[in-house]
């Protein structure tokens, strides 16, 4: 700890859902801080910005380099932990607290991993410290599934780490699931499957990386495809005369109008994915009508599982995100403060990336949809566009995991913590 | 195909649900077939014994050696199909149309892989052929992702194939699941994973590989835990107590009560799966009884991806369903009718197996239960006993999978068929 002293020293912490890729970025910027001078003790905040309220600082710098490493073969957010809390404007005694809690741990640096909403929080918390005399640093690490962070055009980021191990997880997924279909389809042609991605449809869009060709009987309906359940259920009967099977990817966000209503034993009604999901009221649907008479639809609603299904975790995701946290820790240790590190994809059919920077207000202000010119005409396909942008996202090969005893090998961290030096507190705002 | 003429042809057939090994069964009939001078062609019917029916036959022989191996990496019953028709006592027309097909096709030997009702239709086969003077051997093969194939003493089969995978998936299923659970907790304290194995607890069991050590807040209610739904709330209220977070994994066939009960949108009542699932109905009832004041409860339903995520095959399951296959065109080239190809464990703490025969109608009147001893007295967990017999079955390691092009790369057969010599014919049964 030869740095301290000089040195101020780092916070890092998470929010929002997570990756398979969350740690790698967390890896990158603890690896990097070891080799910075600027920079001194790497402090994990506890479940993201609630443990900077409540001055929960897990001691990155002190865990071992294996446990470190391990972080990439480590989906999901539970090294550190993450959280579903959010400052917001008029949170005067959480946006102080906060800056209070630096002070005490002698933190110069704040690097946030988080989507768009977290590039706004950064930087919030990054002015208000400049007002209080707080010579604070605060950057920004891209991270969400859904590749929603920056702008339509792609300037600001290319696409997000953690976009490119679901894009992969739903290639394999349709690619097994079209053997299993294509297996049973006498008696279940129709499997629909579920995938997140809310109202933004590039995780359902990743289904076509799965069949380039298109060689399979494969649908795929986005949030944004404007076409209704009746129309679905006439493609999908059409499919089914033409290759007797059909695979439909659909989007959670997928507007299912009213027979997304369901009643519970107590008699109320509600909407939605808390009851019932889209892939359950397209599947009822769709045997309502009829469709049983040929066969039964079946539906998968894919979990959680699709943003930590390890094995299934693109090698380039895992490289670039780790490479985002290495860039950030370094704009830190620069004082470039107010800015998110980025990725920026080179022009060329070649696929290669640089990491930049761009402003936090400037994500902060933006907002990408998924490109309409990437849906296709029918409404329930995408183009070869969309392929080529995504496809090198996904790698060529599998990773391979550290195993013990048969089962993975995951970091463990020690539960070093950071001194308590404030009063308790208690985070005023509200979980979302 | 200079065997022709003086060897019999063997037809293959699939039954039922699919496993991530089915087609390593297949590949061992058709690698050990290459090798019996006694069997000649090997065709596969097509959709399973519909395919027979209706004199569907693909020739296996005449299929790439390139092809038949890659049915190691391709999971499910894509290549030649399953089905879930059934041959019933009554349907004297589908079992004589089945010998006359045989005799048509010169086939004298017949394997038929599924389970336990597959085993007594093989067996009920080769009964008729021998009264109709067709000299047919009969040999079952094993195969269910349920392990509910023969005896609840392990006598007559002590795994079935398609097990250890499906077993190996919910292992790793639940290690990630953790570090989600772990990660998100404040937020989302409760995960609720429901796994396949209709009434029979094996598959929700095998996540206890996952912790052997009992380090984890994990929870597991089989159908036979005997346990309510308001006994699980107050377990896992117990865990969040302890714990702050808690991972239930439960059995689909778990028995939810009349809170399994939910109206569609035209009003009408349904039950069970096909409306609502058993996560669903304890994610709703956790939250509504107040669960949601600590954060809300959130489920995942895995689906068929248990059984075909082929990244999670086990290399132990995948060389025993080989092994099996190649058994059983070894027990028919022998001329040893009436039996089912089997894997018998070894006394002794080092994990080996044999292969061995035992008789179709023994098979066809066992049934297994899951040994009550293995489940804790809690009624949410299984004991040391279970992982011992469970564990040697995941294998030690990840598979590698063949890609191309990013994709994997599965097999593809030729469409070459046997000429099809009888007059057509509608199937006589149902579909299960």
């Amino acid at each position: 700890m030869g740095k301290m002293g000089i040195a101020g020293n780092l916070i890092v912490a998470q929010s929002g859902g997570p990756t398979h890729v969350i740690n790698s970025s967390l890896r990158g910027i603890i690896e990097a801080a070891r080799e910075l001078d600027q920079i001194g003790t790497v402090y994990g905040a506890r479940h993201g910005i609630e443990g900077v309220l409540k001055e929960e600082l897990i001691d990155l710098s002190a865990q071992s380099a294996e446990e470190v490493a391990l972080l990439r073969y480590t989906p999901t957010a539970g090294s550190i932990g993450t959280c579903r809390y959010k400052l917001r404007k008029g949170q005067d005694e959480d946006f102080e607290r906060t800056i209070e809690v630096f002070r005490a741990h002698n933190v110069r640096y704040f690097l946030y991993i988080g989507g768009n909403d977290s590039m706004d929080t950064a930087n919030k918390v990054a002015e208000l410290a400049h007002k209080r005399g707080l010579d604070l640093v605060a950057v920004g690490v891209p991270k969400t599934i859904d590749n929603d962070i920056g702008d339509s055009e792609f300037k600001l980021i290319d696409h997000t780490p953690g976009y490119g191990s679901v894009a992969k997880y739903w290639m394999h997924a349709v690619q097994n699931s079209n053997e299993e279909n294509k297996g049973s389809c006498p008696a279940d042609p129709v499997l629909v499957l579920q995938a997140m991605g809310r109202k933004i449809g590039f995780i359902p869009a990743a289904a076509r990386l799965a069949d380039p060709a298109r060689e399979l009987p494969l649908q795929i309906y986005l949030a944004e495809s404007n076409c209704s359940l009746e129309q679905l259920a006439d493609r999908v009967n059409d499919q089914l005369r033409q290759a007797g099977r059909c695979l439909v990817v659909i989007s959670e966000g997928f507007d299912v109008g009213k027979l997304g209503e369901v009643r519970d034993s107590f008699g109320h009604v509600s909407f939605g994915s808390s009851q019932i999901s889209v892939c359950q009221t397209v599947v009822n649907y769709l045997n309502q009508i009829g469709l049983a008479a040929k066969g039964a639809a079946r539906g998968n609603v894919s979990g959680t599982d699709q943003r930590h299904s390890m094995a299934y975790a693109s090698s380039v995701d895992l490289d670039e995100s780790y490479n985002v946290g290495r860039k950030a820790a370094q704009l830190a240790a620069d004082d470039t403060s107010g800015f998110m590190a980025t990725i920026l994809r080179d022009p060329g059919s070649i696929y290669s990336v640089r990491y930049d920077k761009v402003p936090l207000e400037d994500v902060a202000n933006s907002e990408r949809t998924f490109p309409a010119e990437w849906i296709t005409e029918s409404g329930c396909d995408v183009t070869d566009e969309f392929v080529r942008y995504a496809r090198p996202l996904v790698g060529s090969d599998m990773i391979s995991l550290p195993m013990i005893d048969g089962r993975q090998r995951l970091t463990r961290f020690e539960p070093i913590h950071a001194d308590q030096k404030l009063e308790k507190y208690v985070p005023q705002g509200d979980r979302k």
